[in-house]
């Protein structure tokens, strides 16, 4: 593989770089503040019609597949093999702009800037507008990274519910976008050599050290859980303490001990709840039912199966302790995931060239398109800083400089790519 | 006054009140269960109309206030004063048929009795259907009862917002249902001699104690308090869990506190957090905002201010632990309330005399339309037990043999007290 100094320069435009990323961010306002722009609906088409546009305004072959994920195309001189980049372009509710918009940005960015500065290169490159990442819509999470690897059970489709309690499967969704689910199975790829994504880092990893690229080394694996607590409604002001099987308490409870276990086995072990529902949810009555989630995770898989572990025994033990039934609806497990050693080293080795200093090497505290996308094709990621760690909040914010610093680290790298494929 | 053995037996029918009983706890069905008649909605605008049109088939003068509140009344031969007896017809989201409907039927049931019987009596008998007493629609409990004693402040209806987000006022409610909140001051009576309510106890202290009647002596005093918890929203997999501001875990804490802050004071202390709604609300995002509910009771005043305090107390605690803000967005207090001691004697020997011993003297736990009366005209109340001491709750339930008792001693009641106020 040739050296990245070796590779032409290529300049990234940097106001049109700002441009769309203030255009993109305007598609989807929620009226209380951030983006939301779940797949399939009416925001998501919009941003998905606008960047189609900018693909084909470049000149690049744009395509769709079976669950609307997004591609545009420079073909290669000498070969159909794929260098593919890109990020996902779903939010979650009340998201900010740049949790997956800012690698889509980038992808766009990148090969457009190389078609219009260089041309084709030996082997093509793919832009990547992955149609959802966030399972906020539905617990789909990792849907068009799954369809792209062709990691969709033939069944999901038609089972999976909408959260909003709406009985809509994604199915149907899918149907009322004009995607037929049945065809899914197609959307499976088997000509890409390597992806690449860039991503915002969400977090303050970047920031404290001072460093405006990360490499990522590892992806922190993940474990998602959905609980029901079944207690017992009572009148607020006629039922003594003591006689009570108060759901929504039990959750609180729950919430804390679930804190209170990433907290003892220390960073980077971290566990959230981040929804919790009670019902009939009233002032003076005291909660039948309590719904909530819970997030863990952790790089080493040990330690994730001891927060697992640790979340099932506190379940049970609130469960116990205050005479209400816990049962846990869903459960999924991402294993940590080492990103590609070889693209790794393109990636710290393109960053070190341009900013002449060696990039921060680390992991990644959230979940990406490249996890799922990695089990099955060499896979590396560039991380940028988010300003103040923030992110999942219509705060998020990536400074334009951070911005054009990471296209630039992306465009080197996808160029040595593909001419040390070919 | 006479002794309630003095005055002739009237028999109630019982069939006509299980068959009631059942008619009405059909109107406002939930799809989950249980009932939700809230104020000016369109169940709770049945349910009227058909107390009304039994209030009319018994030949009963039929008449409605300005906010609603439906009165019955048998005119008294030998004074325009008034022997009140009713309760509410609305319910908490998802609530039974009994709480406030029992009591409407009860005193349906006794005053149709007594015309039909005996016919007028020295004073006016008058059914009073209040319609509101929950504050489930709007956060403004007690309203028909206060609206009766004249206790609504002018600006009060064009502020309440509905609890659904939807930006009504009650007033709008109102007018959309046919009424003029400017005209809420003509509601308010000076005519009543006496009132008397009849409720379940929506607790287990009668069922334990093998009772069929209870005579209450104080009504619970109450602090409801709205809190709002403002945190930051971070990704839940990349924020260290020293770094964060989590609103729900606030929260939880916040929950926990409360429900150990009442242990702590003992029984009769309860306090209750009922409703908790954190955003965005979803897995994978730590949340920035918690707006929650806290009901708070004690029969002595001293002890209710203690847990007041104990509640500020402890969310400023949190705040101040967590790094949070949390401020409080409403809070009202009702004082404890004792009954009138002549109305409660005279309950007391009508529950004697039918069922050959004492009836229980005791504490209402629960908030009821008579504490707000009680503090313009001499007032008492009768409870039935509550099967299992469930309230609240679609399995809410009082069985028809204890109903009946309890109109028993409510017509007793009645017929004793007006005879012995002409």
């Amino acid at each position: 593989m040739p050296s990245p100094r070796s590779t032409p320069t290529v300049t990234v435009n940097r106001a049109r770089l700002e441009a769309r990323i203030e255009e993109l961010g305007r598609i989807g306002v929620h009226p209380e503040g951030g983006l939301d722009r779940g797949v399939y609906d009416d925001s998501w088409t919009e941003a998905m019609e606008l960047v189609a546009g900018w693909l084909s305004g470049a000149g690049l072959k744009v395509r769709r597949d079976a669950v609307g994920n997004l591609f545009g195309r420079l073909e290669g001189y000498a070969s159909d093999r794929v260098i593919m980049t890109g990020s996902h372009i779903d939010t979650v509710p009340q998201g900010g702009a740049y949790d997956g918009g800012l690698g889509v940005q980038a992808a766009v960015e990148a090969v457009v800037s190389i078609a219009e500065q260089l041309g084709p290169q030996p082997t093509a490159l793919e832009v990547f507008v992955c149609a959802e990442e966030e399972g906020s819509r539905w617990p789909c999470d990792f849907w068009g990274a799954r369809a792209l690897v062709g990691s969709i059970g033939a069944d999901e489709p038609h089972e999976l519910l909408a959260l909003d309690g709406s009985e809509i499967t994604i199915a149907d969704g899918m149907r009322r976008h004009g995607l037929d689910p049945e065809l899914i199975p197609t959307a499976a790829r088997d000509d890409i050599d390597v992806f690449v994504e860039l991503h915002i880092e969400q977090g303050r990893v970047l920031e404290d050290a001072g460093q405006q690229i990360g490499i990522v080394h590892t992806i922190n694996g993940k474990v998602h859980l959905e609980a029901v607590i079944e207690g017992r409604s009572d009148h607020a002001g006629g039922t003594p303490m003591g006689l009570r099987h108060d759901a929504l308490a039990a959750g609180a409870d729950i919430a804390l001990r679930v804190e209170a276990l990433a907290k003892r086995l220390g960073d980077p072990a971290v566990a959230t709840v981040g929804s919790l529902v009670p019902r009939p949810g009233a002032i003076n009555v005291i909660a039948h039912r309590c719904e909530l989630t819970i997030d863990a995770r952790h790089p080493d898989p040990v330690q994730l199966t001891a927060l697992q572990d640790g979340i099932h025994s506190l379940l049970a033990e609130v469960a116990q302790d205050r005479s209400v039934e816990v049962s846990v609806v869903r459960e999924a497990r991402h294993e940590p995931q080492p990103m590609d050693a070889q693209v790794t080293s393109v990636l710290t080795e393109a960053a070190a060239a341009r900013n002449g200093r060696p990039p921060l090497l680390m992991v990644s505290g959230a979940g990406h398109d490249s996890q799922i996308i990695s089990q099955h094709v060499p896979t590396g990621m560039i991380f940028v800083p988010s300003v103040d760690g923030l992110s999942h909040t219509p705060h998020e914010y990536t400074r334009i400089e951070d911005s054009v610093a990471g296209v630039e680290v992306l465009v080197d790298a996808l160029l040595s790519l593909a001419r040390g494929r070919q």
